[in-house]
């Protein structure tokens, strides 16, 4: 028993999807039953987003959603034809009848539960099951979307209902040490761990929805990450595997399109950092990084990172918030990237961050903020800096490939 | 309370839909509690078509209905969206959510139940309930259609259950003594009944779904017929209004692109008619006009139409058949018409068919094969001199405009 994933990009033609459709009665025959979880094909998703916002400024999201899940309706309900004319026997199923339930939010709802059943029924009876990913039905019936890259969801949810293994195909040929669209000598990793896989995907590494690893970790998924058009050479991602504890860092990651704000000087600040990041909560701005430094008065200095894109919204919020609270000044950066360091190897081996400023402070890389968790490090530093930075750090830990 | 449907054509951009959707909510403030009934987008039907076709030659139909329900999927949210923007209460349901039940069948399924507690849920919640059309679920929860025209059967059958009328808004602005498209001179009709509708739709002339008129008969449901673009002068369609019973003939069609296939002097007739229409009925061939004459020497002749599109299938049934039985000559046409005139008034008043006879005989138009029912009568003729025969045919029963 296997759970398959394919991405839109492998799905953008009628060709590709052919491809994947030999693929599957291949692993079909040669592995046996098989749940295969689909995206919308190409740029279908954002097609229908296209649509939504010509419709309306500001689309309902229950009817957003319901529009969404039609893409991957179309893609495994193709699928499983060309299936079918192969004279494989499969069957497509939408969110609701793979009995997948979700919570009661529109366009970024979680998994509750699956009710198997159905699946069961088919897979018993030698049956390629197609389901629509990135979607499922709540408890009022609605039609509801998983957000972004939720596809991945539904397929390690599935597996971890399975317990069985789940294969992630997509555009990448696995994970690597570092962005391989950008450095080109970046190594490509036969294994990473969860909590690694965790922080690479929040750092902005952009493989895997990072709650598709926290259910694979949460439910013990051994997955795999490769290429639509390979059958070997990708990732899995695994329980600490031993062979990664004995380095110091996994991977690297850049992101750009940021944006750090940094409030200097405000007064009463515990009261007021909760009104402020409230404020952000509600208009869904995902702040990244935060740090803040006590001042003496009772004062204290504030920064923090957010996508660029939502600058708009975070200046419409600071506007009426420094009109209402002393502070000495708001300062609005545009020009830095975020660059992490990950690795399980950081817990036992002390020295790593203090390595990591020497570096930095030796190549006058000027370095803002700085957070740190249990197996990352994170520094904003401007963009036009990153390219020496990420030069450096790959060589000090050995990311690259040898040249 | 009102059922109304829209067609693809008045749905086919964004700006046609906004135009819909400020209709929907002035008809929902003049008249209160609705439900609206949508097709796909414009040509999205036929579009998904082409895709299923592109990736099988012969897709599954199960499959069929899943990709095709995501057209009234998409239409129906987008239209809700809009609603929703303009601040009304509005809620898109698929076949599923409407509780829309079918019977088992693919492709061409049929209606079963309504079970209308969630429409109800969201009337009685001053809510425009935006249905999609076309589509249900069976009682093993596949995603079921029905059929080319479905969307109309929709509407009725919830017209029927809601004992409301059903108001039709499509690309033509009422019902036509003769097809207006061809007829320069045709009448349009303020009123016509069931019957003689049935009769003209399934004759050809493509207005409303047949089996949706047979519902809205059964059920007695008045259906408007009219212009998505203007707000009356449209047709009714309901149980013998008198005015009619004192017209001798309602309504004239002409059907083009018609084979009709001659079988001369079969042996054993009444067997080998039964296998030969059971094989037609297996590769789901339309046969429309039958005629068969009884000759001496238990031989016979028949001779029947179908859509031209089906000639193919037509011809790979008939070699085989001919092959294993006695048949003197096999004659296909493909340069026939078919002229049909409706009326309820040929119940009550005798002599209809003989002038009609008369007329076609000064005329020297050649008709071939003549079919009867209780208020139609039909005859397939050269196409080259349709023109002629609808003309004199109109001018005989009063079915043009005064010129």
């Amino acid at each position: 028993m296997i759970v398959q994933k394919y991405g839109g990009s492998s799905l953008s033609t009628i060709d590709k999807m052919r491809k994947i459709a030999s693929r599957i009665i291949q692993s079909f025959e040669e592995k046996g039953p098989l749940i295969v979880v689909l995206s919308a094909m190409g740029n279908a998703t954002n097609d229908l987003l296209h649509l939504a916002s010509n419709a309306s400024k500001n689309p309902s999201k229950r009817e957003l959603d319901m529009l969404l899940a039609t893409g991957e309706q179309v893609s495994t309900s193709l699928l499983s034809m060309m299936l079918n004319d192969a004279n494989k026997k499969a069957v497509a199923l939408n969110g609701f009848q793979a009995g997948i339930k979700t919570e009661g939010k529109f366009t970024k709802n979680k998994i509750k539960d699956i009710d198997i059943n159905r699946i069961n029924h088919y897979l018993n009876n030698d049956t390629i099951v197609i389901i629509t990913g990135f979607q499922g039905v709540n408890q009022t019936g609605d039609i509801t979307t998983l957000g972004r890259g939720g596809s991945d969801t539904t397929a390690v949810a599935l597996s971890a209902k399975y317990l069985c293994d789940c294969e992630i195909y997509t555009d990448v040929d696995g994970i690597y040490t570092m962005d391989p669209r950008f450095q080109k000598n970046a190594k490509k990793l036969s294994i990473i761990s969860y909590e690694e896989m965790s922080e690479l995907a929040y750092l902005g590494a952009n493989i895997m929805e990072p709650r598709a690893v926290e259910i694979a970790q949460k439910y013990n998924v051994n997955v795999y990450v490769g290429s639509a058009h390979e059958k070997k050479g990708g990732t899995w991602i695994k329980e600490n595997p031993k062979m990664i504890e004995q380095k110091h860092i996994t991977g690297l990651s850049v992101k750009d399109d940021i944006v750090m704000i940094s409030l200097h000087k405000m007064a009463n600040g515990q009261k007021n950092i909760a009104t402020l990041f409230n404020a952000l909560a509600e208009h869904e701005i995902n702040v990244d990084m935060i740090s803040q430094t006590p001042l003496e008065n009772n004062l204290l200095s504030l920064a923090f990172t957010a996508p660029i894109e939502d600058l708009i919204a975070i200046k419409s919020i600071l506007k009426p918030f420094r009109e209402n609270h002393t502070i000495a000044s708001i300062d609005i950066d545009t020009t830095l990237s975020k660059v992490s360091l990950v690795g399980i190897g950081m817990r036992s081996y002390s020295g790593i961050a203090s390595r990591i400023f020497e570096l930095l402070n030796i190549h006058a890389i000027d370095y803002k903020l700085t957070t740190t968790s249990d197996i990352s490090i994170s520094y904003t530093i401007p963009t036009n800096q990153t390219r020496l930075a990420t030069q450096i750090l790959a060589e000090a830990f050995n990311l690259g490939v040898e040249s």
